[in-house]
């Protein structure tokens, strides 16, 4: 029988450990972490930025966005899809909330000096994240690099320096 | 030609006034706030709690929610429908997660010995509250006293006076 | 192999019991009792109303309704929900048909000399019942008492009172 | 601003004429007839039957069908769809229930002495209707001859014939 | 774990055997060839028509269609429901895209001197078809002779010879 | 009133001009150019390659996608989400069928000697594209400098020399 357990999730206070190449971390919060979701078409996550962090460019499949500013200040953006690709911008700060629609490719940077918290909910119980970085480059195996090299117009040997760090 | 301001709300970190009869405040973030959440299928709220201020029972007729404490301390609870009519209830601190499936009766109670905030988020562009209270005892015009008598089973004395304060 | 019984319910004209409080009685005809509505987002019910009889203030957390006065009578409400708590009802004979939107609170009475015979269909083959007194006086465990004295601004001994008879 | 006239329709008590040559008569009640059910995602209709009429084979493009038997009897069948073109089939008495899912072909044939009465409800605020024989045999303008011939394996003077009917 | 192979399909370039009664052959690829389709919302067909073939007048119970014709031509046409069973139609060639909104009737002939191919793509993993003749004239067991008789005014001889043949 | 040009579409077996830094042509047949699609949910495109021209990394934000090699030979692939990022890749051949699950970042590449052809549903009236390097690198405005040098490891000159390219 289901319980207020499986309605629950506990932590999210937690500052996420942003030590990485990016200088942030996402936390989330979905139908994995809480099986009373299942259906709901509802989940969350909190991110950290240190200082200058950044969520790199990345879109969820399944899900559109809004954010919250818990803490600090972003600067985030979005690009509208084919054949306009116009960068929609903005500096939030705590307080202020910012809409990323389904399937656009977003990023969020830390323009705090100090830390900066943000708290995403999002319209799947099961949202999907692509790191586009990673997702192109950083692929198992790699997307071969003629199509990577012609598709990005970069020497072929930057695209396989490009593969080596993902 | 939409743009950044169209994807974008302000005033969220304001503390909400709770001085009034619940020590409560919903302030709202959806499409009548943020028009380029139309078709998103998701929306936002803070919510502020006075020392032992409630949100009342209330019900979203279009969503589920997700709610996050942000700061102090809540107890949460929902109701599961006929013919169990369960209680699921929770005490919840700074940086716990609970979930209210859609159309389920729920509240929250600050049980902090100082002020609570928490994100509330939404699967619906416009999710709708009804509070029951409100809705059952101060609609316009008012039920009629014999149901809300026979349904409560209430002396109609008492209907009127319930009638009379909201 | 799926037969005609699996798409098939019998006993929709008897009489439901109306012996008990209320004076009415819902017999649901969802997909517990026919298998194959699974998937089609459709279910029916048959309410009785003895003379005077009520339906309950309830909602549908998953379902919008429409309902037919097969016989008798019935006055019919429902509540819009905050801010304006409008109340919208009609006095409906045989022959009539009223919509109530998903999860909007509604109530029927039985306002005919005799007895009244509605058919509700139901926008899901899964439609849920939120009856509000029995959800929110009669939940197990309780609401606590501070809370809904408070929500209904009751003296906590009328809370005890209704919480006893639910 | 909308009142309960919107969410309203008089008139389903009364018997549909029926001295046609099928002897049945659909009375719908849908959006148009009732405009507050505009995005709720259901509707109804009443049909009668004169003894020996029958609702021809018909499907609704946008909608299942869950069917209740008022006054009478009917047969009532619906037809699976490739490649088992299977028929279920079931004599229902008042009170008797049956589906029809979304899209399949189905039919109702009084084999009452008297005449039938039933309520259909639909998951669509406007379920269409395609009656099979007005819409192959009776489009405006016709379907070509000579494709109805090899369809139905039918000389081309029976369907000429058939054509001139509807 | 899933791989390139279940979401892959392989023989849309054979021509279909179009060796039978109709001059068509219709070859699915829906998720029953393709697992991967599984809760993406799309499938596909190829089909072949032989000169003067017919695709005879068939829906699909939960899908529309976009069609193109790679080679050859068709004459194309559905009928729009209740009441107006408007006939829309076109002659399409190699190149021509046509569109048959969910649950209506619709057909193809080969109006070229050679075959003729077309690809339909569909707006489910499992649009189901129902082949009309084969439906209401072939169904397993036979729609009662009266009903057919009398919903398509045929002699009752020419029904039973109908259904002979399906 | 609508007739038969309104879900109408001609032109697609033009060979699209694949004479520019890809080698390929995307010819969209969405809800712009047939009317009729509207809430349909499906639409079409022809795609064009080049000897050894590629479409290059993209997504659709609202619709999955089968395609079918109509002539010719393509290599096709897509990267599933985080944390995984797996390439799923296949050699497709004439009469080849493959799927893009949505919102999935994928590509073709033609392997063939000659140019190749290839025929895209989509699950959706109007699926939006979004070609990654062109979003990514060539927003207007530009995403910051900062930003895509820290998400794609990259030194800022090689950043702007790509901002340039797009």
């Amino acid at each position: 029988m289901v319980g207020a357990q499986d309605f629950f999730f506990s932590g999210l206070q937690k500052t996420g450990n942003t030590s990485n190449a990016l200088g942030s971390r996402v936390t989330p919060v979905g139908v994995t972490q809480i099986p009373g979701l299942n259906t709901l078409g509802i989940s969350l996550a909190r991110i950290d930025y240190a200082p200058w962090g950044i969520n790199p460019p990345h879109t969820h499949p399944r899900a559109s966005e809004i954010l919250t500013v818990i803490e600090g200040s972003l600067e985030v953006g979005f690009v509208t899809s084919n054949p306009d690709n116009r960068l929609i911008t903005k500096i939030l700060q705590k307080g202020d909330v910012f809409v990323f629609p389904v399937g656009l490719i977003h990023y969020q940077k830390n323009v705090a000096h100090g830390n900066t918290i943000a708290i995403a909910a999002l319209s799947s119980q099961n949202a999907g994240v692509i790191t586009i970085p990673n997702a192109v480059f950083g692929s198992k195996p790699d997307i071969p690099i003629d199509i990577l090299a012609m598709a990005f117009q970069l020497d072929k040997t930057v695209v396989v320096n490009l593969q080596s760090k993902f």
